[in-house]
Parts: structure tokens; sequence; C-alpha cells
């Protein structure tokens, strides 16, 4: 694999999509939907058109202009759109796996007999240091292009498995190579404060401080930099640690995230509205200051039931309270080596509904708008942006319900990323004469 | 899709899959793996010799017979091989889907609303009442290939979405059909007693007579069922209905299995053990009565954590008392519409493992040779067994706990199924220069 630049050449998306089936959890009128509940009213085929990779035009299909009447058209019966897929919450990027953590622990084997045998996150972080830049992009990649397959567009990986300046850069550059080698788009987040490196056990104050002062501005400085994450909790760093990150983020001009209230309510999420954050992520202790604080920051509450499940957790984050409060809920992966090595964000849907009971619509608009806003992309992304590049997936149902209702699935959609087809299954379909689906690279 | 025939052309698998990983979880010695623990021996390249589509030699790469050196060679460098894996309880075939009762419930619809809506089971029966056999078989075909991309090389569909003579046996052509069509080991049950049709509201016992004395002994005889299933509970059939389906199967010479104590403690299991059943599934509720009759009668626990995950169930099937008895476990998709969308095995491994704690080594098992005796086909498939038709997995990883420790993950594996190479993984990673795997169409 050619890591410095991409091997792709995938075709342009430029053309007519043809008779889409409009959604009632996407419908087009409004474009940019705002509210969560499913549109009652009649459905339509529509179109979408695609120019110099950019989505130009949106509406019925009978009211396509006869400008475009020209183009290449693609014939999309009997599917449904939806914007790009966005996984807001993401540890893509490290070396090995936990596999052999996982068998011990259901073995019954205790955290220390699992820690001699080098489990723990420092393996991760021995494994990511361990690696090479190379090593490191070849693993991660399989990973990522699992997210493509299933219709991610934009995605965010956080470093945090480094714990130093050369190796967090190492984690950032890959994350880097991947947006540029995949041609998507990947905001990097820096998380080094995640775990104390063990080499400064017991000094949780200067490695703080070496974060602050020299491995965070020294990675923003070239430009490695997108968003500053913490993880603050008990087992992590406290408050006081946190701030500390927060001021030398703002200092320099970056947004903050927060992993927040996750097994305790350490008040992280007040602190993180204070510093506007786009983001507080697992939550499942947020307490109604919290909330309120959330709400008047505009922070969007990131949902990652693949962790609640993983770790057996039985606390439910306070769903109804954000729903009553009007915080934006997004659903992710968190995608790490040891609570929630999962490779399906729809998958996420499903257990944000069984779990968290949140409703399809809310589910659905988790991993699309208010997915983007936690990564203050939404301006380009999580919708059917007119005017912006093209990123939209045709997916062969009926109804985005249905995307959420099965799990474990990998329907066999059509990528359209970055303003290509990155991924399209309406010509495999086409190969196999017994599918309903067709494409037609002809004039109409 | 030509339904009455196979349109594929697998290519023979005949040759030899060299320098393949041992796995500890399926060592080659002794290949009829009867414990549960992984092996901590040496663990060796290893090869496989398939000849006129039978399995014919297995052991360390070193000692092939030099018979054999003339044979294609598959280098497999790098990768794993299990048994091809066995889903042993799914309700595969069946009209329409019920994503609409699913959003509705979460939105706090009642029940009664979601009947008015036309939602519930017999939702599905209507649908499947007014499919054709061939757009039954269009349905239901894409659920089949989903698993089938993950290595399932055998597995059971029963009917029940029917619930008269001729819909029950429409269900299991489609079940005949998908076998033929797609070159896979399936086995048909009979579940005309899954639920009572709505034309026989208030006369249940008139319709298990109707099914003991018309449907289930036309079937037989048309060789449409393998074995013969009941939902035995309190929202379905009583234990007197179960037995008189018993009787009516033992007449015929067909085995039994039932859907004991999902909901409650019915005592079907002790029933089904006196009947000899294959397998008793579900099994929240089961007795030590109910385990201590399993272990006398052979009978295989099924379980299902698909439908434990999607129904939020507490109730935790009695593992520890199953793994004291020495009752063999399986674990299976459930796959249905109504409780268990589910569309991969593996994501039941990982959740018999989180809800159930099982280990890794027992939901291996679990998913291969102790779902194989679920079905009777404990003497062909599940294990690699020599002298048979050749049914195995090549997996791009290091070890089998990796198959179960991710999930929602669809690995790209080559999978051997009918002597044949029914997907071929390792030639489209060779045709990615960036991968570490190879085929090697060549003599060595």
């Amino acid at each position: 694999m050619n890591a410095s630049s991409s091997i792709f050449s995938h075709p342009s998306a430029d053309g007519v999509w043809h008779h889409i089936q409009e959604d009632a959890y996407f419908p087009l009128n409004p474009i940019a939907q705002q509210d969560l509940a499913p549109t009652s009213g009649h459905l339509r085929p529509i179109s979408l058109v695609v120019q110099n990779q950019i989505l130009v035009w949106a509406g019925p299909s009978h009211e396509l202009p006869s400008c475009y009447s020209a183009l290449t058209h693609y014939d999309c019966r009997d599917s449904i759109v939806t914007p790009g897929l966005v996984d807001c919450h993401t540890h893509l990027v490290y070396a090995g796996h936990r596999a052999n953590e996982f068998a011990m622990r259901l073995e019954g084997a205790s955290y220390e007999a699992i820690a001699k045998a080098g489990g723990g996150i420092i393996s991760t972080v021995n494994a990511t240091r361990q690696a090479t830049e190379d090593e490191l992009f070849a693993q991660s990649a399989p990973r990522l292009e699992a997210l493509l397959a299933e219709g991610v567009c934009a995605l965010e990986i956080k470093s945090g498995y480094g714990l130093s300046l050369a190796d967090e850069r190492k984690q950032l550059k890959v994350a880097r190579r991947l947006s540029q080698h995949f041609d998507v788009k990947i905001q990097t987040t820096f998380l080094g404060a995640h775990a104390l490196p063990p080499e400064y056990a017991g000094h949780p104050d200067d490695y703080i401080d070496l974060v602050c002062q020299e491995i965070l501005p020294t990675l923003a400085q070239e430009g490695l930099v997108d968003a500053v994450d913490v993880f603050c909790e008990n087992i992590a760093f406290n408050l006081a640690q946190t701030e500390k990150v927060f001021k030398a983020a703002q200092a320099l001009g970056l947004p903050v995230k927060l992993h927040a209230e996750q097994l305790s309510d350490m008040g992280g999420a007040a602190l993180a509205a204070r510093y506007n954050a786009l983001s507080c992520d697992h939550i499942e202790h947020l307490s109604l200051e919290g909330i309120a604080a959330m709400k008047a920051s505009g922070t969007v509450a990131v949902l990652l039931p693949g962790a609640f499940y993983n770790l057996r957790d039985t606390h439910v984050p306070p769903i109804q309270a954000l729903r009553d409060a009007g915080v934006p809920m997004a659903v992710s992966t968190d995608h790490n080596p040891g609570t929630s090595p999962v490779h399906s964000l729809l998958l996420m849907t499903h257990m944000a509904c069984t779990f968290f009971r949140l409703t399809v619509a809310e589910a659905l608009a988790g991993i699309t708008y208010h997915a983007a806003k936690a990564l203050a992309l939404e301006e380009s992304y999580g919708q059917l942006h007119i005017g912006q590049v093209a990123n939209f997936v045709v997916w062969p149902c009926k109804s985005a319900a249905e995307l959420v209702y099965h799990f474990g699935h990998r329907p066999h959609c059509t990528v359209i990323r970055q303003g290509k087809i990155a991924q399209n299954c309406l010509s495999i379909h086409a190969q196999d004469s017994s599918s309903r689906h067709h494409i037609k690279d002809t004039l109409e």
C-alpha cells in the first residue's frame, strides 16, 4: 500500500442520481432537517444532481431542470438516500489488539493477571509506540475501510496511545495520511491526556505540564490538531488537570471536547461547556446541571453505546433530560481496542435504540447532522448541503428505519464520497441479473 | 435470479491449503476437539488437502505427503482455519420486515396501536402468505448471503410463518431451493406450531390437530421436513399441545427440537428430553431438572443472545449449571423479523460472551461442532472431518479469539463450502499489492 498518496481513482459522481425514493426520515423539504420526527407527508421520487463533484440540485424528479437532462443518469429506483454518515468519536489509529485480554477476562482472570500478561491500555500504548508509522497505517487502514464500506464520509480520529511527542505525532500523522489515502474527511483530535504514561507514574501533573507546554503546542504548530480532548475521570485526569489542557487549547485557538462523566459525575461537562466544548462524550453519569450547561454552550452529547454494551454498564445516560433540554445527541462507535472494538456505526444506532431508547429519528440524526455538529462540520457534512462537495449514500431499501432495525447487517450501499463514487453497489447489482437494481450510464 | 438451480459455478477447492497458522482454539490434534480449552502447546504451520472436494489430509505443513506436492497450492500464510460455521436456529424465510413496528415501539406506541397498524407476528404471517414462492425466495436470499459471506456452511431454516399446509409448504420449498441455489447444507425444521393462525383464534387444539394430522404428515411425505419444532410458551402452545406434535413427529421418524423456557419455566425441556430432542432453544428460564434431563438425553442447549438483547431480557440462561452438567451449548442468530433481525453469527458469539459470559472457546464451539450436533450434522459439519466434503474457512487473523473479540465486523474470509471455493478473499488480496495475503495457483 503506497501510503503517501491515494491509490484510488474513484470515478466522478457527476450526473443525475435519479428516481431515488424520498425518505420519511430525510425528507428533502426542508433539506436542512431540524426536527426529529419523520415526515408523514407524501414521499416522492427525487433526484440529486452532482456537477464538478458539487451537489448542485436536489428536488422532485419530475422537476429536474432541463439543463441537467444531458448528464449521465444513475437509476436509483427502489432506493433511498441519506447524507454520508459521520462517526464523531473514534480511536481508530493504534497497533495490536486485545483479543487475548478479552478471552482471559471471560475465563475469570483477575485484572492483576491480565496486567501481568501485558493487558490493559498500556499494552496498546506499548504496541503503538513500537510500531513504525507505516505499520500503524497498515494496521489502521482495514478498520477505516470497514466504516467507509458502511457509508461513513467523515469521522474523527483521536491520538492518545502515544503519550509522548513523537508517538502522538505518529498517530496524528497516520490519521492525516488515512484521510489523504482514502479521500475521506478526517478530523484529528489530540488526546494526549488519555492515560498516564508509565514513565510518569505518580506524577500526573508533570505529564499534564508536558502535554500543555510541549506536546500540544508542537503538534498544533505542525498542523496535526483539529481539536483537543481529555479523559476526565477518577481513573484518568481530574478537573484541574482537564482545565489546564483546555486553557492550552484555547491559547492555540483550538476547540475542545471531553470524555465526561462515563463512570462517575466529575462535573466535567459543566467545565467543558465553559470552554464552549464541541461535545461531551459518554456522559452516562451526566447531571442536570451538566445538561443545562451543555444546552447553553451548544455542546453536543455524544452517546457511545458500544462501550456501554461491552463494559456491561447499566447506568443509562439521561436521554429524556437531554431530549427535554434540546441538547443535540450524536451516536458514535468509540472504536478502540479496549472497551469498544466495534466496526459498524449502524450497529451503534441499533444499540442506542435498544439500550438508550433513542427513537429511530434520533439515532439517524445521531450519525448524520448531530455527529457533524460534534465535529464542527455541520456546514458541509451530515446533511444534503446544496453547493458543497457531494457526500451521500444510496441504500437498497425503502425507509431509513430499516438501516436501524436490522442489526449486524452490512447493506450494499452506494457511497458518493467527496464528489466521487467511492463504492458502487448499483453497478455490482447490475452485473447480477437477479437484482432489481440497475445502473444506467446512458443519457436519458 | 434463476431460483430453480444454482447460478454459481464456484471453482473446486481441490489442492493444498498451505502454511495455515494452527489455531489454539481449533488445534489439529485431536482434529475432533472435545475439550473447550484452547491448547497451550506449540502452534505449527499446517496444511489441509482437498481432493475431489473431499478433505483428505490435515497435518503439519512439513509432513505433507509427497503424493500431494503436485497439487495446486494456496498460500495461506498469516491466516488461521476454522470449520465452516453452523447457524443452528433461524427463521430465515419470510416476507416483509418489521422496521415500522420497531420505530413505533421506540416512539412509545402501545402494543394495541402496533397491532392496529398491522404489526406483530401476524403481520409477518400475512406477508408470507401473500408472497409467491419466487418472491419469498428473492426476499430470503440476501439474508442467507449475509450469513454465507461470514463463513456459514450449514444452517437450519424453520417454517412457522405460513401456518397452513400451502404456506408452510411454500416456506419449506424455498428453504430447499436456497440450499440448492447457494450450494449450502440447509436443515429444514417444521414449526407449524409457532403461533396460532388468526382463523383458529380461540381454537388452539383444533389447529394442533390440523398440524399433527394433516400438515406435518403431508410435508414429511413430500420430503420437506428434517426435524420438528414447537414454540412451547404461555403466549404460544402448552405442554400437552407440544407433546401431541412430538408424538406426530415420532410416528413419522422425525427428530424434534423445542423453543423452551424463553419467558417462563414451562417444563418444556424435560418433555423434549423425553423425546430425545436434538436441542432446546432460548432456555432463559431453564430449571436444574430440565438441565439434568437434557444431559441424560444428549440434547444441545441452543443460546440465542440476539433475541435476549433485542427484547432487553435480563434473565440470563443458567450457563454455569449447563457447564457443570456438561450439556453442550450452541450459539445461533435466531434470525427472525420480530425479535432478532440480526445478520451476523459472529456478532452472536460476542453477545454470548458479553451477556452470558461464555468463554471464547465455548462461543466458538457454539457456532461449530455444538451447533452441528444441534442439527444432527456432527458427523460431517462443525469440525475438520477427514473423509468428508470440505467445509472450512480461512481467516486473515492470528487467533480465532479475534473473531469473537471484535464486534460488528465482517472479516475478509475465504470460504470453502461443499468442496468449492465459495468466497475467495485470498485472491482479492492478491490483486491488492498492499496486502500480506497472496494466492499462488502454481505448483510448489
